[in-house]
């Protein structure tokens, strides 16, 4: 029998968005418990948090590192066994590799870093320390996410020959975003980097459309552009892309398409078929063919593979959505972890890994640099 | 700063469907403890569950009257505070009165009893423990569900003239149940009662219409058949209804309509506009007119009111599901108890009480009169 | 080569709406010339549609027995070979009556006649004088919905078990139709007849089922119900079927459902699979299994059968719609009236028939009846 | 009162998809009466198709020449007013100039021309001739097309920032296309001209969202691909564009995406609100907003504009599609051609002319440019 893991989580205080669907996600099979936190810098606001969440005011840390420290001590079975970081990007590095270098497994929001240096090395921390990283690109924890990629592995679609991925929102796009903490610091250089939207929600477009169809992208051009008056990042991305099978592609991302809510959608083409998911409709994969009529595959219905299966909670028809994709994430870091402590070696889960999280850095600083050029085609390389 | 309550589970034993729902809604918020259950008959099943939820063997207990008889007499604090029944509907009376009689507040799975008299009784012992006591009828704990509520409240709609009601599942439809559980007792008349289509769905249907609507149904005309072989209950049922407003609907259940998953849906009509909502596809409620563009009200985006905001977790177009409506119910349910051991007094949940479980045991038992009868319109009082 | 028939019509004067339809489904194809007409009773109408539609004033007659009268007097090759009815439904009889008495082929708008009685003679002499007549139940003149009666036939559903149709419409609902010539005689007894909303809409509910299912219906429980102030008949009524195979159904037609425009709808359930076709989305049958992938078929794409190729014009994709099944109807007319001008006997057309025309009137006949009364169900013999 | 204009046809014979489409299209309002035509260069073809359109032999030509030096000899009144232009796009140009030069109007097939030296030098000649010319980019025909106009240039959705526009098609993705006369041509450089796929469809995309947005391209960045073996021209292709007042879009064509019918589609994103429209599902217009809730604009229902009532036919619910939107480019044609006979200067016809068919080509030939081109911005000037 598996342990219940403990878990301890830096980020999420009052009025984040983010922390509070990590905790959702984290509580919903089971597996495992927050035991400690550091929720803000505010350490009021962290004892709000705290007493919300029924921690007593003793594992209510004033910083990330006083938690470690603290935590590091206490005897195994009462301490936490992982960290799960829900901090601005600005701050993933420096907690992950404290949290890495005090041997606890960690579970971080993306973008991994700020920059890419520090994603570099952050992957190379974890394959030195052999602890366990998982990065929540959580859109590739829903089921029909990983039966699309299962059908393309298995060659139901042929040879891929073009991907159109697209991540509109409209949220940022009225230049009243003071009054929302999430928006906030994502158009702040400052704290959000060298990208607001390509690195907010274009990594997710990036890492969905490598791990559906296992394609890797190997050239780009980008178009990046800051449209919203107030805003010194881009808002809007739109890039052509070129894959090492020769497969070509769109892929963008918005944050000003007025009127989007979270509007991820990819459609694969394939020589024999073709697959379309939309986030927002997130149970239903339609399946094209030339030959053949359209189905409409649909999480836990006749036709679904063992894939997906293994990352559905209830029969068909009941509505599964983002929360339960988030769980998926958060069920497999914890069968690692639990996994770990009890020796177990071969397991091998199914999430974004540091290597995600570098490649997404790296495409994020490969479309800012395209943007700026007037060569047609960037080589892209991690 | 209200409690974390504790929760004892009676059913929800290795393979079932429901007693797992039960168990992630109740987590999902984190203001609910499983501490303790008796999840089968079967004594080596039931520990087999309790070791998957990491609950010591001293509190997985033989039945619930030990349960029960044991738990009352652990300190408060330590001792479960309320019940979640998630048994075949045979045994929920006794399970429910006895819990009731010994202080513990209950939650129930639908519906609430065997009998239209169990049904009477324990809607008269709630009232006279004043414990309290929640039915999860689950589809009332959608966000868009209570949006539409609040427009008909708010006379949105105008006077409300006609409702069309459906529940079509198809699971049911291939004479091939004997493999699962969830299906065994339902056709089975010793464990499901008078009726198995509309005990089981049709309730759902009325509960959901009387909910949205404020109307009551004071007539109806039912037509309930038996199609599947080796079936003895109905497994499809159709009813014209007529509302104590002069409404008039169509209500309908069926579990042998093919192909179709859990089509759950109801539209509203109105002298001035109507609604219309499909369980499938929860998160958005359709709103048309004659005299202006129909609008599609999506959960958490501009429009929404207080309502389906207040039962929401994260941001439009981040889709919500299922497990987050049941989460609901359980949500109001931890609140209301919280309260009471608080001795919050003034709280008004919104969850479905035993009232409104009788009301649905009347209609299962009027349905099956109605159908019975040469008699077209049959009075339908509580 | 077939001849290019020649067609005269009566109504369709200024403001009709369905004379404005029959005349450009008759156009479509090129198969018929509209040669005559006598448009309107108010002899000025008559001449602007004359006008409008280029013909010369000598072909404008003063009213329908003039212009058969005159018609079958002229040559052939010059006359008239057929006359469409697109007057309100008191008059269809006579009008069709002369028609057919004086050799002319008939293409009538539905319902068939005013009365039940009209009908049973209507359908006699047609039998009787072996001349050709059709009736513009035009829904069954859509692609996917002979796709779906292909299928039905063809056993791939299965045994049919269970239907649902139905036909919303909200235009009626808010007593202010005294503006449209479409609404005013139709809410008038005097000239709708016996039923509004089942007589105008119902109709079609009950011979789209009948053709889609090949079943007949055996038994009904009808309540229909006048909601608008200043109706004096019907504008909703829902109605319980059973069929001659044992199958079940419930058939609804409203015209006061709020925001509803023309949403027609018919799912067909049987014991291997179902079918689900919307006519507002005409384009697509959806097809559902318990025991695979949904699939979605579309007219002239991959897994269509020939029945609704041939009743297709353009390719998968680019939309057809509601003229173009409509100019089905017309087309097959027009392809028997060529063939018995040329002397062909072996073409079985697939349109409406006075047999059909008499059904729906017998069904309107009998859904008022069953509303009137307080046995529940009533046989329903033609 | 306007005439009935005569209207001779070159090319159209047997098997022509296109031919068929407007003839249907110049039918349907009865506007306009096929007179004559050549159809094929095969003269027994030819007479096929004469025939099935029940002409004369006299007025079935051996080819346009014959047809346009004999007709300009018949007397007015009986002689053809305009020609129709439905051949293969590398014979448009000689065609259109030889019935420009004597006289006749011309509506054509796009592209417009086979080479853009001809498209300028065709729309000098229009101008030059004052003879009325359109141009078949049907898709503007829609109403809900010219409802989305109709907003943008009312300021409904504030300044345009950004554009999707995409034309998916499957069609020849399989290199199978020996068997369609339709495929042929198109993959064939000596025929096609210089592209495929953005000859074909991508200058709809280009058409369309130029006639929606009234915004010019002013930039563009192309990555054109040949994928099917056997193709030597673009079967698919990217383009990253710029427009006149800043906006930014993507816009993409493909004939190799499997399994996609005729998926043309467009989004524009402006300060204060969007719109989507989908060419498969013409009847609505999704208006979205930061704001407000999501509305469904729908042809002919309530909050519809002029423009777009004016450019439907039937009551909304009732689906108008590909033909009558096709039709309408027709019916503006031939009031403006029945204008012109009638010495009415003052109509403003809403349809496609030769200042759009020779932007078309300009963007054909300008995205094979950027493709063949390492730099990444193309300046697109007409």
């Amino acid at each position: 029998m598996k342990r219940k893991i403990k878990m301890g989580m830096v980020g999420g205080g009052p009025g984040a968005f983010i922390g509070s669907v990590h905790r959702m996600a984290a509580r919903l099979d089971g597996k495992i418990d927050l035991v400690c936190g550091a929720f803000s810098s505010d350490r009021a606001k962290s004892l709000v948090t705290a007493a919300e969440l029924f921690l007593p005011e003793s594992r209510c840390y004033w910083n990330y590192q006083d938690m470690i420290e603290f935590e590091r001590k206490l005897p195994v079975g009462e301490r936490m066994d992982c960290v799960s970081i829900v901090t601005p990007n600005i701050t993933h590095y420096d907690i992950a590799l404290k949290a890495l270098d005090n041997g606890f497994h960690v579970i971080c929001e993306k973008p991994m870093t700020f920059t890419l240096e520090q994603a570099r090395k952050l992957a190379e921390k974890v394959q030195e320390t052999g602890t366990i990283f998982a990065l929540t690109h959580n859109y590739t924890g829903y089921p029909m996410v990983k039966q699309a990629r299962a059908m393309i592995k298995a060659g139901t679609l042929g040879e891929i020959r073009k991907i159109v991925a697209e991540y509109p929102q409209g949220w940022l796009g009225d230049a009243i975003e003071g009054a929302s903490k999430q928006a906030e610091w994502r158009v702040d250089p400052a704290r959000a980097g060298i990208s607001c939207c390509m690195g907010d929600i274009g990594s997710h477009v990036e890492n969905l459309t490598e791990y559906i169809t296992g394609l890797k992208i190997t050239e780009l051009c980008a178009d990046l552009t800051t449209f919203v008056p107030g805003h010194t990042l881009d808002d809007d991305g739109n890039v052509l892309v070129r894959f090492d099978n020769g497969a070509r592609g769109v892929l963008y991302a918005s944050q000003m398409s007025t009127g989007e809510e979270n509007g991820l959608s990819i459609r694969v083409y394939g020589t024999k078929g073709a697959v379309e998911w939309h986030q927002e409709s997130p149970e239903t994969l339609v399946v094209k063919y030339n030959n053949k009529p359209m189905q409409v595959l649909r999480r836990n219905w006749a036709g679904i593979g063992a894939e997906a299966a293994a990352a559905s909670r209830i029969p068909a028809g009941h509505p599964e959505g983002f929360i339960e994709a988030f769980a998926n994430i958060y069920s497999q870091f914890a069968d690692a972890v639990a996994g770990r402590l009890e020796g177990d070696k071969d397991f091998a889960p199914d999430f974004p890994t540091a290597e995600d999280g570098l490649r997404g850095m790296a495409f994020i600083d490969a479309v800012v640099k395209s943007s700026r050029s007037d060569q047609k085609w960037l080589n892209f390389e991690v």
